[in-house]
């Protein structure tokens, strides 16, 4: 991919010094179709920030664009710096009232006109915040009916949309995150492999992947696996973490159901020499958000140092013999104590 | 249960009249967590049911309480009147922001006290319109988290909330709407049968189950084998109609994906002589709702016609016979044609 | 019940010495339907026998009747006294070949006569044995089609064949395994709470339920809720462990994918007071059944020892105040370290 | 591919006439892990071939190898002629307790060298009895627990294993059937994205893949959807169809629960052009099999007979438009009347 270097799977297993972003979502408010008065009190765009830079282990966010109305990419650009952040991404919010019928896949071509403009603007926005990637999330863009949309041209409509703001930006690095659902009940770019495969046929070269571990497990994936696939293929942009029953996106705290999976998970981060920072994409609705990005990069440090702890070149080994019993003995023993 | 007999699933199988109804939500704004600018304009309490009137197909309609601010109950019923409605039910809405935590089973008691007020005043405005219920939806009693909440302190709150309201109302109806989650991970009254066993705990005789088609399937359930779980028991107060892919509570228009499973829903509705509305509780995010009440209604016809069709008494001999191929050409070749 | 006491939910948690058994099955042959010529060459009764007592950490196995041909209960009994268990339970194989359309529930009264005869001789040989109780896991009782079977028929069929077992033989304790699925597409003692409500039809006293951990993570429970659910109407009359993806009943190692839910549920036994021997039920395929025993004893020991070392009087309390993140904090720094 | 084109996603809907073959495994005895003394007798690779023909509606089977003991290719022909039936595939039975670690990612590189002689033996017999392709289904390829393996070997070998074979027989259709899990937790080519994935990196063009309608149901798949994801690049070999309630590969009779989805793929095989018989992948484990395929076949035809019956030109508009519940008017009117 054109700016940043996508990792390889082959570096051996090793320590990084970990560091983290959030998705700025996640310190604003939560609203959802029960709780239409909201879980909390309105939050703009640059009280969010300064929350997230209230977390104090912080170092990138994603941003939402459009801005709250009447902030300027400026005063963004201000208190992100006040904050002690930078802008690793812009999302465009191409999933709003305008969108709920889609945007890339919008069956009216003037919607799709619209949705590719607004993405022209986060663009722009993205630039002057000198961001790393803009980020597809293209939650409207699928059906939630049997028979109700012809799955080629949703397919075509998604691949020509993200197509063809790349090709106009050849020098902006892309990244979709896949989902399987939410808000549609089908949503196109729906698991890594698809999403792989809609790339290639953008044939372009700066369009990756921003793997969610959450949106992984939702999707019945196992995500240490998947995260490799992309990254083999030199298409992991980026990262974000969060945990789920694995039946909704529920955006929980990190490890506090998937605890194992997301310790092979942080493997594989190693596997393929990930240093970039890990972003916390979390709707606490019911916590405090500042209280809940600390503790889930808690977690994420108390699963590198176990990582640390345990025998990994033997881990290797016997996963290569796929002995499941010693692989756990090797990684619960270091949670847990000896298993013998 | 007290006031109106609830039916026995003894009775034969029988065509009865059908007659429909609706949750007023369906009419009003959708909201979620993406599109927080909402699917739609706001409408208000007064409008919804002008629109349910529109339908005109529909007898009743299920209310939220409290209703917009400022209107008043009599405003209310007299909209009711002009819509050619009925009030058969009053839902208190203890599911919005002061109740995050929990109604019933919030761990603040100041907050416990709160629910059970509100619930107070719709038994109020339920005996003001002459509605046959009120109906508890406590969809934010459960937990998120592992490890969140002791699980018979729950239970408990959970039971002795309703069972405070039923005793203190002897002559009103009382209807738990079960849904195994959302918005909780969790929701306490998640099945039919634990809210079966939750209702002999309460000890009281006028509370009773609102049978969601869409909530059974979600929970897994079989939701024909639930309905008559349930009414065996004299628990069947209501039932509500829907469809989704059994993986989230999609409320789309019924039988859509499940066409199969309604229609043995409607068989079974038949078997326990079911002669009450049958209410629509859908959330048509992208459709207009007036347009698609009166789709779903078609469907609750058409399937009902196919039962006419189907030779019913032979359906009941082979399913004694547990004869799964011999029932589906019953009933599939009634649906497409003759499979010989 | 009769017999033993039932374990009331009320005992304050705390730590009991830990006693395992499991079920004989873990230690025969494998086979499913792709691997027709089985996972292992054939093994017999009194072969498993010895294989358990290799375990070393068994105290008690469930046995299931009929035996290997040929071979008799009195040998049965010196082959358990030789590896040093006692059967704890007889399981009646009512769901083999003969047994494919159902056991209880079987359209054919011919062949519901031949389960309850089965049965019977099971009655039998477990009092031989002095097993504490006969378990009943009718796994092809329930359907595979939509209007396959009537479901009144069905339950009452389940309810009549366990009632008159445990009436004709008042002295004996029995238990029902619920599970949801497999061999059948649907069983009819699929969960806890509709197991429970079969069991107050049943209208007798000597019927409780046999926990599967496993089960009840394949259903969708929380298991530790269910426990208590159980365990508090009395009817918890043993445990059976293992993991599985809750996707199928696996029947994997203890805890090696839901590690944070089986410290639940052995919190969850503790709360009960439960000091019974804990039961494997696991299928290890393609693993050495004795090693896995040991190993899933060993996470069991593990996680007992981590419940250990929680402050279970302030856990408690942070679960009364349904305070998530305080709840992970002292579970999971317990296991990882401090999460601070 | 080479041999025989695959058919391209954009010639227009139409009827064209259906022809039908089976597995021959679903005229064979079932066992599981609880029926292990099975459903039925043991039957033979010549008396399959003769319940086949016994259908009177197949005229293609694919053939599981090895046969039978003592069951001679020519003997095999010779009985597919006398049934009226020809081989479409050979299947190698690469998932038998032998391979029960794996076949092409067996750790065991003679076994793995095992697999592929039993697949070239098995490529020998294809070319004998002209079959059209060889297909893989490695099952036993994945893994069962969290960090049993390292996800990339794999990956790796499963290609490599496939491209070997493939690349030393160019003449030679090959095609690999995925599915998610059973009898692994986990396998490796789960998915019609991550195989069309897989087959890429093989770097031939002579495999494809065998798209099984259940399978792709149990994956999570929109069925229609991933067969004209297949198509449209050129790697739709064969189709497998056969039913289950998404959780499991219950291998029903088709149609039986999916109705509405089966339609949609019977559509999704018009817009594709698809000419090539339509395969029965069923385990009719307590229904007479010839009776069942019969079943699935009346199905089939009932359904291809009722999109004849829809205004599929104006479908396709409507489905353009992604208008939901005109779409279904115009399909479940044609299936159950008029919805207006």
């Amino acid at each position: 991919m054109k700016g940043e270097m996508m990792f390889s799977t082959n570096s051996p297993p090793r320590a990084v010094s970990l560091s983290f972003g959030a998705g700025l979502w996640m310190f604003g408010q939560f609203v959802d179709r029960y709780a239409t008065d909201a879980y909390g009190p309105p939050v703009g765009t640059l009280q969010a920030i300064a929350r997230a830079g209230e977390v104090g282990l912080l170092s990138a966010v994603d941003i939402n664009y459009p801005f709250e109305p009447g902030v300027t990419p400026a005063q963004v650009k201000s208190a992100l710096q006040d904050a002690g952040l930078r802008a690793i991404a812009v999302t465009p919010a191409i999933y709003t009232r305008k969108f709920q019928r889609g945007s890339f896949t919008n069956p009216d071509s003037k919607l799709r006109g619209d949705a590719i403009d607004l993405c022209k603007r986060a663009i722009d926005v993205a630039q002057l915040l000198e961001a790393d990637y803009v980020k597809f999330w293209p939650g409207q863009d699928g059906y939630d009916y049997p028979f109700q949309a012809e799955y080629t041209q949703l397919w075509d409509l998604a691949v020509a949309g993200v197509r063809s703001l790349a090709a106009s930006h050849p020098q902006m690095g892309f990244a979709i995150e896949y989902k399987s659902k939410e808000p549609r009940t089908h949503i196109t770019f729906s698991s890594a492999a698809r999403t792989l495969l809609a790339i290639q046929d953008m044939g372009v070269d700066n369009v990756g992947i921003v793997m969610d571990l959450g949106h992984s497990l939702f999707a019945q994936e196992t995500p240490a696996e998947e995260l490799q696939l992309i990254a083999r293929r030199g298409k992991l942009r980026s990262v974000e973490v969060n945990d789920n029953w694995r039946q909704w996106d529920d955006d929980l705290t990190v490890g506090a159901v998937h605890l194992i999976e997301t310790l092979e998970f942080m493997l594989a981060l190693r596997s393929i020499g990930w240093q970039r920072p890990i972003l916390l994409d979390q709707f606490p609705f019911r916590e405090d958000p500042v209280v809940a990005a600390r503790h889930s990069i808690g977690m994420l440090k108390l699963l590198d140092a176990a990582l640390d702890r345990i025998d990994l070149a033997q881990l290797h080994e016997v996963r290569t013999n796929q002995d499941a019993l010693a692989a756990q003995r090797l990684v619960y023993q270091t949670i847990l104590g000896d298993l013998r």
